[in-house]
């Protein structure tokens, strides 16, 4: 190891981009597979998806929404309704052209036949397939508001793949809702952008960004997108979910109509809005140390691991009995409105390796319970927001009394600690000279180092966006939805401006 | 209507697959979409669909396993590597073979483009693609065994399609695990058909033979497979999980290896079993009735529906209080571990109406409550497994104390009447002629309806199996594990035989 005091190497600041991998790998979270650009979601990764799913889906029944599945394959002539939409992804698409293989001529092998009259695409995204069912869905002014949720894979083909964070393959979910109106439109539009912000801050322990994207960034087809934008440890921003207003525009390409309380036939207005597996790679990147994976408690597969000392205790059996007891204690514990979950480690392993396997996974919890803690009737307790050697003995009473504040304490401490973070490197800049030496790494070795968000006035002129694009790969993250926006002027074009935007490089 | 006094046309008797169609579009389950042979799962059937799935996944985690996720294509190479696996599937697969799209050369316009170096196959099962992630994983005997589920998507191209029954694409999970032993793989194989078929009596309350399948109708590449049977209400027997012995089939096809204990490098024992939607239908095809979809309490998307009847009150906000005060106190109890899920419908539609279309939807109970059920403090209920006139006032207070009692009834009472079903539909023969007579038809413009399960001595001969399916259409559905079968002679061959196997027509 180049660093023998840390547990990943490199560390994020000898190298970020390996560092993230190297985290992923620690934590046994996921990994490349044999099919370019698809991974592997392992258990550790799964489960903490599977909360991420659970966790959100509450919101969105809360918030009235129904899930249903559509289809996976969607025909060409369906995603050339919309013309943006299909210039958007006609790149990077999957596309089966057979449906079944038979014996190659020559022998040797299998190739694909039964040609289909029509290709199908491989879903990017389904506002167009469901689109068609909502156009039969939808008769009258009664059936509105229509609020759908679909959990599936969807697959983009991308060209630079990093695991969690741009796959050709992911997880994701994409709501799809019809309105009467433009203005329930776009109120649902931002009131499910409101849902995954605090999805973010309060499980997540991610801070975010509100806002809308400038034309130049936003989704295919359509008239408004909105995000929420978190900034990395290397100070990179990373879209992390986004809600669209669509207008009447996959209305008209869908024929979605309804008959008015006025009996008018009238043309629907729709919105979209998708998190996916990204969130994981969101939380790598906003919590995971030097040491590994840090899980917020909120959204952790397990929130304790037990790990029994028994190699030099006269009575192994008692240890281990005192350790089910403890699990079965912990499990009577409800923490985020679910009882605590809690592993028994009992692998025949080196101690020492395992307390530091369960570092870089980022359980919150660590006790180490031997014959000794067991007289003294005491758990030795370590917490991943602490440092590794920060550990100690606690009365069994008070560590299983307090667990659940203990649980609170750390995902408050997360959310603090990240905002500290993205604060100190969030800058308001008035001068062009000043954003670019902002944007500039101070050492050309380490080139992903570099200021963070830069608050920056903009009237709104692409042109500006597009210079600053081409000579600094920085953009527009988001234009924030802050009350008291007071107006300035742009430092890049002189111009008057409405506010500050948001400019960051990204992922 | 042919027949105004049922809510069905046409009923089981009149025309048994149009009745099935027509009770999944009565109670808004799921539809056909554009792409062909691939559903489209409303909300209704969704949230079916996510009662089976959470109660199977809590199932499969008590067991010991864990979920992951893999990805969707498999290139065909590796699906190549099992020579009777292929075979199994080569006939019904989506392929991908380009990875964008681009005008066409006349400009009207997409085409494919991006030709693939190799093809990939869009997942009609993981054993290939999973076993390769396997391969990777597995080193050591400590590595094992190593259980693993996966909740995905699946595509087989399929020439006749239904609802739920045969999809093109349908959702299912898939589990798979490795093991050091024959014995072991082979026990495992065992434990899951026992989850199956208690999933199915206690949870769906769907009676299920379980057994093992001929060698004719064995999964493509296993060993043996396993499989829960349960008898529809034409008499057809229907398919509902299989669990397959792999042997190391699959491990020396896809290089799963291991160290020993004793260190030598050993093929590992894979098994792989799965459920899909088509539990759906077969919980239809169950239980639904001539009016309509009657649910399992235990997996019903809600068990209760409130109908506040305002029209004729003097002050419809004291009825819409008392409602709203009711569903608070149902969905504090508990049932079946979880509180009892209740709806409230204030649809301004005809009372009739609105009664029907939830006896079609199944609902466990319907409330009907109006002014002069909140004066006596009564509520007016009906059952959805007693006839739809007969309901009648019950006083609130003896509603709520014996609500959970009253859905633990109604999941008893389908199961009986699904067991007294099926055993007034199966027979023990032991003539060919009285076994011809069974299956044939006593109606012949009701082909549909025949004699049900017929448990024949067969001793082991395929020859006579594939008489009978000639003739008949009918085949072993599965030789059955009753520990007490008592030996025989095969009517068909005169040869002896050790035990009497069930014979079907199947979907």
């Amino acid at each position: 190891m180049s660093n023998p005091k840390t547990a990943i190497t490199p560390t994020r600041e000898e190298n970020y981009p390996e560092w993230y991998q190297q985290v992923i790998r620690a934590a046994d979270m996921a990994e490349n597979s044999d099919v370019r650009g698809c991974m592997v979601i392992k258990p550790w990764g799964y489960a903490l998806w599977e909360n991420i799913q659970r966790t959100l889906d509450g919101m969105f029944k809360a918030t009235g929404h129904r899930n249903a599945y559509f289809p996976l394959f969607i025909p060409l002539s369906f995603l050339e309704k919309e013309a943006q939409h299909v210039e958007g992804f006609a790149k990077e698409c999957a596309v089966v052209t057979h449906h079944r293989l038979e014996a190659s001529p020559d022998g040797t092998g299998l190739v694909p036949a039964g040609k289909l009259d029509e290709p199908l695409v491989v879903r990017p995204t389904s506002e167009t397939i469901i689109g068609a069912a909502f156009a039969r869905w939808v008769q009258s002014y009664r059936d509105l508001p229509l609020l759908i949720n679909q959990w599936a894979n969807v697959v983009r083909w991308e060209l630079r793949t990093r695991l969690f964070l741009r796959t050709t393959e992911f997880l994701w979910q994409e709501g799809h809702t019809v309105h009467a109106t433009r203005e329930e439109a776009v109120a649902e539009t931002l009131q499910m952008l409101r849902v995954y912000a605090e999805f973010a801050e309060e499980h997540m322990a991610m801070p975010v960004v509100t806002g809308v994207k400038t034309a130049g960034e936003r989704f295919p087809g359509a008239v408004d997108t909105y995000c929420i934008e978190a900034m990395m440890q290397d100070r990179k921003a990373l879209q992390a979910g986004t809600s669209h207003f669509l207008g009447q525009n996959f209305a008209k390409a869908s024929e979605i109509r309804f008959q008015s309380e006025a009996g008018e036939l009238e043309y629907a207005w729709t919105t979209s809005w998708g998190v996916s597996t990204r969130l994981v790679g969101a939380l790598i990147m906003t919590h995971a140390d030097d040491d590994g994976l840090v899980l917020p408690p909120n959204l952790a597969p397990a929130h304790v691991v037990i790990m029994p000392v028994t190699f030099k205790a006269d009575d192994p059996k008692a240890v281990e009995d005192y350790c089910d007891q403890l699990a079965a204690d912990v499990r009577k514990i409800i923490y985020n409105g679910r009882p605590v979950e809690v592993e028994i480690d009992r692998r025949d392993i080196r101690g020492g390796d395992k307390v530091w396997q369960w570092i870089k996974k980022g359980i919150p919890i660590r006790l180490e319970v031997g014959p000794r803690d067991m007289a003294s009737d005491s758990v030795f307790m370590g917490r991943r927001d602490r440092p590794a050697k920060e550990k100690g003995a606690v009365a069994r009473t008070e560590f299983l009394a307090t667990l659940a504040d203990t649980l609170a304490d750390m995902q408050r401490t997360l959310l603090e600690r990240a905002r500290a973070f993205r604060a100190a490197h969030t800058r308001e800049i008035d001068t062009k000279d000043e954003f670019y030496a902002f944007f500039t790494p101070e050492n050309a070795e380490r080139p992903e180092m570099h200021g963070g968000f830069a608050m920056t006035h903009w009237s709104g002129d692409a042109a500006v966006e597009e210079q600053i694009r081409t000579d600094l790969s920085v953009t527009i993250r988001c234009i924030p939805d802050i009350p008291d926006a007071t107006p300035g002027t742009c430092p890049f074009s002189g111009k008057p401006s409405a506010r500050r935007v948001v400019w960051a490089k990204a992922y």
